[in-house]
């Protein structure tokens, strides 16, 4: 591999194994690296839900690997039965989470694949062949994407990322950690700055773990101290992972993203989203995209302590939407895209038509 | 009391009684309702340095009440040597914290009426006298203050707050949620939106108790969904206290006031801040206050648990600047004070001293 690192010492997201799938716990991390084995489709539905895997590429992966374990424990004697049993975990995996748009991609995608075979047997490899295609292709994908990426950034830069886009939001590498790893290992010494990323914390749980893991220099702050450690200079830009981008450049993200971005905007610090194109929706209007509200506890509680007083209401959007004009660029695995956005995304819509 | 609410039923921060200082413990809430009883300067100084008591005047209200205490159990037996004790524990109450001006404020006020007296006895009355002046000052203060804010509250509001600006960081009944009481109570119907303030959690721990305390309408949200909350519009206004306001009308405040006065900015949404002109620093220079950085732990864990990976370094300023440029008005209770900030403030600070 031209990484010039063995891709075995890598921080594994989701692995299917013999028929089951192993997910890396992430509600443990940092404090357990411990692996989930799910042999039922219903265990990534509630590995997701629950958030033991999250972000978008590794929850559509995921989500097609659900449908494998669908397939390969479906007791149908007969094309139709199967196509009956995958498309009930279909619309169970598929009502997971709302917002990410992998997670619909990879469904479809095994779906249709799946609409191809003509018997029991022929269905089962194809649906499970799919899934691993996909996984292997988001690692791939992800390289790749980081390569293209690590050609904005120089030795010595200071790098801004909210919450976590990395190895762990995808099957491994991840997406805006996997621009900071193409760097490293293109010899540049970058150093990171990790949000907190309230209120599940993928800042200090999830990315400070996995750059560590890969021995790159990372500081936390508080998501308060964005503002401040702008105003004092020295930060080369920012560069998140994204949810669902919109044809017209609009980036769904994790709740704060946006607030980054207008900050990055005032202090003209360049703000560039990494996501490979399964990340795009190339359908949807900005007004019909659902913002996942999650439950109250998780901002009136951390862990099982409560931090709030008893008989608060708390507002829990999971997400925020990024305008096209506070972007300066968005990484994939096709190459950079630059504003104007909408025309861009038109022309990577139309060569992913041409390609399929 | 004009305000129609007995003062008993206030919620109280820092309370002198019988030679001792009763101070709501900060650090247990919003689970505990507990005071910690400082009988000697040095109880003061650790309740400082831990937190047990915060924000800008309750700070000052304590350390001068620490003051007292160092009268009140010195052994000296002139006036001397009581005026060399009061000085050790005026330093050592003086480096507790740097950035909240009350701190010195307080403690310089004591200390300058102190040395009006001429022996022991009349300097230990004195002292105390003082403190509970400065306590009683602050409560009467913050009340005007409020009624000079409600002005800008109309009934249905929805308001934004950052950290804990209320009774929990006075004496008693608070400069912003001061304002949001006074609103209250002249029969305005105000809804709160308090931001969680990572990492010490003031919004959380703190606004969330005193105003349930007050039955008064909050909701809580992450310090990542400020962005996105402004951008769905609603929202009347900003309200966050101060810990030091310059001449030129910087203001010295919690970590991510800043970055929400910016945003608050970019969706015209006016910011107000709250504050008593003894939080005002007329004389500091922009480059010579110093902003609090505290332990990284605050960051790496919640309470004892961990949250991060080990071996992760952490950035955890405690403070920020918000330049005058983003500040609609700043409320006292001498009257609002509007654009342009610098003369205003002098007309302020010349006032002062015609008054003294």
């Amino acid at each position: 591999m031209a990484h010039g690192r063995p891709e075995e010492k890598m921080l594994r997201t989701v692995v299917w194994k013999e028929g089951s799938v192993s997910l890396l716990d992430q509600t443990r991390l940092p404090n357990k690296l411990v692996y989930i084995r799910c042999k039922k489709y219903k265990d990534i539905v509630n590995a997701i839900k629950n958030m033991v895997v999250r972000g978008a590429p590794a929850i559509g992966v995921s989500a097609a690997f659900g449908l494998a374990l669908a397939a390969s424990t479906s007791k149908a004697k007969n094309a139709k039965d199967l196509m009956k049993d995958l498309d009930k975990a279909y619309w169970e995996l598929r009502s997971t989470r709302p917002t990410a748009i992998n997670l619909f991609w990879g469904l479809d995608r095994v779906m249709n694949k799946a609409k191809t075979g003509t018997n029991t047997y022929e269905i089962k490899g194809i649906v499970i062949d799919e899934a691993k295609r996909i996984a292997q292709e988001d690692i791939q994908n992800n390289m790749t994407l980081g390569l293209n990426g690590a050609k904005l950034l120089y030795d010595g830069d200071v790098v801004i990322t909210h919450c976590n886009a990395g190895a762990l939001a995808t099957s491994a590498y991840g997406t805006a950690l996997g621009v900071i790893r193409a760097a490293k290992e293109a010899g540049k010494s970058i150093r990171v700055i990790a949000t907190e990323t309230r209120p599940v914390m993928q800042g200090s749980r999830l990315t400070t773990f996995e750059l560590r893991h890969d021995n790159i220099d990372v500081t936390l702050i508080p998501d308060t101290a964005v503002g401040h450690i702008m105003s004092k200079g020295g930060i080369k830009c920012v560069i998140v992972g994204a949810d669902r981008i919109l044809r017209t450049g609009h980036v769904f993200n994790k709740i704060g993203t946006y607030q980054i971005a207008l900050m990055a905007r005032i202090h003209q610090v360049p703000f560039y989203v990494a996501a490979p194109v399964s990340s795009f929706d190339f359908k949807s209007n900005l007004q019909d995209v659902p913002i996942e509200e999650r439950r109250a506890d998780e901002v009136l509680k951390i862990g099982k302590k409560r931090v709030a007083a008893r008989g608060v209401a708390a507002y829990n959007p999971a997400f925020d939407v990024t305008p096209p004009e506070l972007i300066s660029g968005i990484v994939t695995e096709k190459g950079i895209l630059t504003p104007p956005f909408e025309s861009h995304i038109e022309l990577l819509a139309g060569k992913l038509t041409l390609q399929s």
